[in-house]
């Protein structure tokens, strides 16, 4: 079989580690198995690189920024490939650019058009394993765009795409995906597999283990992600299609995020176009919105409310004033210090008492809801941030996740 | 004026030198220049990156090594650039890659080939600072080849060449040239100008001010080299074609280098061919050698001996009993603790009383000579490690450095 694996920042930290890798990838080619691996930065590098700009330059420029944080995986490639070698097993290291993977949009927020695969495929037929950067890749002009954090995850799937593997694995210092966050809740179980659709609402609810665009990715084109631990040998979890049909109308996992802030506009004027006014400001401003809610409040007055980052909050709330005067609004308001709780599974919003078991729960646990979001296979509380934990661990109880018989 | 100017590792080894850097740049933007900037990778970056490949490979593979190491001046192009613009000033980094700098050879020790400069050219008619990547390029299939240590100067002059530029300017943490190391010798000199045999000469035998490839360079296409400070206003050193003819038959510098160390074959049978049979298994071990010295002995049996640099002792002493057997040489013997001095000056070989001068102020110094090598601009004497520096001082002083009319 023909695999991607992808090694996280983690994974590849130091030199021992790299090593380490590298007699994994080899134990898996003398098994018979082609092998193609994405690695991301080691350890904080990025962190570190991006501190230094912050150095240089209090708001520095996207372009210069991809230019720089795209050597920290480049350092890794050649380590790993370095590593491989030493162990006598053929390798190359694989830039962004040099393994093809084109991307386009903006600076430092870049994304992945296509994959040019050809010398990724010749270094394969020529008994090499290829090893590529994570995280970015070029245009048509050779410009540097990375393509978010944690976007190595994308790559690696989008590298399984273009080769047609039959898997992409995802190699972590975490063995599956679990129930919830096991430093969290103790009694959080490691799923056997999950769904994409499920996987996909627990990575952008807050769940770290996977990227939610390479999750998404990989439901496009059906390819399988094995999320597995590259430090101990264990079964991960399996991310694939289609959840087996006694695993639907349960909750499979909790997500949270103890990163959000909101901000409420009061009542503005209920008109046509009032969601436009106030959103297209923040988006050009690369504010991220995540959930909004509008409540009627007198009249055609209204009440707005929407969630985001905290890190953007100042930018939003400066903001602010001109938005409220182009929407009628005599005034906004806002909360530092939220978080958000999610039940995540197929089928559960169509089943009947998830809501109310979930609102029970957390009403139980003395945790008041200020906000509440739902999709087709999730359910979100917004919460103040000193009680995710808490919520967490009530709902993992509730919902019996410690005791079920999936996963 | 178009100028290349050229920072190195000290230069930019933090946020706030860069920042300096930036400023520096700016001003001579504003003055009506036209700039394009070569950076090296930060301080120590790139011996630190050795590091970390040796704590992986204890004999990394030099092509990953090329893209490991490649990404230390990548790092310093993003921060330069990004420094400029948040001063105002537009910029934009360039990899070797992006600036068409084409290499070919072996890896880690690459030669350019060609530099492709429209893209430069473009961002400079675009009114932008290019600011490039020093110590490597890219091949005809995107493959990076480093240039040898201390090869950004090569880069620099490389891009001057393509461009046309007046000058190339080498912005360092010393001043200019000096008639001897300053931290050696306290009266040293900064020279005005100096021809570039002379410097090519010096930095031959061990004054790192310049790279000697970049001076061959250099005076292949009659480019003027400035040789100046990044840190303080002062004038620097013009590296140019001819000497005035007042400065012929001087003694303008004293070079020095303490890593030396030697191997003597002794009782060589003296046939065509030895030298050959000697030298060829060295070269290919990657051993470079510097001077060659042949004694006859006894009968057609013939000492010889050569110098090389202290760290390639051990690699070329594993080799010599083999070389040994095939010439039929019954043994050799090596010195690893000797270094060498040199006075270097346009005209000296043929001028009287230089040698037996510089023989004199060594003997006077208590110092023996162990070999003595010369070229039609240069005298060098290999000595003990120890002596080097005394030999230095007396040879300043013999040669009357400290109270030259010219420089």
């Amino acid at each position: 079989m023909l695999v991607v694996q992808k090694y996280g920042g983690t994974s590849v930290a130091d030199a021992d580690r790299i090593r380490h890798v590298a007699g994994r990838v080899i134990k898996r080619v003398r098994a018979g198995d082609q092998v193609v691996v994405v690695v991301s930065a080691m350890g904080n590098s990025t962190d570190d690189l991006l501190d230094l700009a912050l150095q240089v330059a209090p708001d520095p420029d996207a372009r210069e920024l991809d230019m720089l944080l795209s050597t920290g995986e480049q350092v890794s490639v050649a380590l790993v490939a370095m590593a491989l070698k030493n162990l006598g097993q053929e390798a190359v290291g694989l830039t962004g650019q040099q393994a093809g993977i084109i991307a386009q949009g903006r600076h430092y927020q870049g994304r992945i058009s296509r994959v040019e695969a050809d010398r990724v495929r010749a270094e394969l037929a020529a008994g090499r394993v290829p090893v590529v950067a994570g995280y970015w890749g070029v245009n048509e002009d050779q410009e540097i765009f990375t393509l978010g954090r944690g976007a190595s995850d994308t790559t690696a799937v989008a590298l399984a795409i273009a080769l047609g593997a039959g898997r992409c694995e995802n190699c972590k210092d975490v063995e599956g995906v679990y129930t919830a966050d096991p430093r969290i809740v103790p009694t959080a179980r490691k799923l056997k597999d999950i769904s994409y659709e499920e996987m996909l609402e627990l990575a952008t609810q807050g769940s770290t283990v996977m990227h939610n665009r390479a999750v998404e990715l990989a439901s496009v084109y059906n390819v399988p992600i094995l999320v597995t631990s590259s430090m101990v040998e264990a079964p991960g979890t399996l991310i694939r299609g289609e959840a087996d049909l006694e695993e639907r109308n349960r909750v499979r996992g909790i997500a949270h995020d103890s990163d959000v802030a909101k901000i409420t506009i009061r009542r503005v004027p209920d008109q046509p176009g009032i969601a436009a006014n106030i959103f297209e400001p923040l988006a050009e401003a690369g504010v991220s919105v995540d959930t909004i809610v509008q409540n009627s409040s007198e009249g055609n007055l209204t009440d707005l409310t929407f969630t985001l980052a905290r890190k953007d909050l100042r930018k939003a709330e400066s903001l602010m004033p001109a938005i409220c005067e182009t929407v009628g609004a005599p005034e906004f308001t806002s909360d530092a210090n939220l978080g958000k709780v999610s039940i995540v599974g197929v089928g559960i919003q169509t089943a009947h008492g998830y809501a109310a078991r979930m609102f029970r729960a957390l009403f139980d646990a003395g945790i008041n809801i200020e906000l509440i979001s739902t999709s087709e296979i999730r359910l979100t509380c917004i919460i103040s941030a000193d009680s995710v934990h808490d919520a967490v661990r009530a709902l993992h109880t509730a919902f019996e996740l410690e005791t079920a018989v999936t996963g």
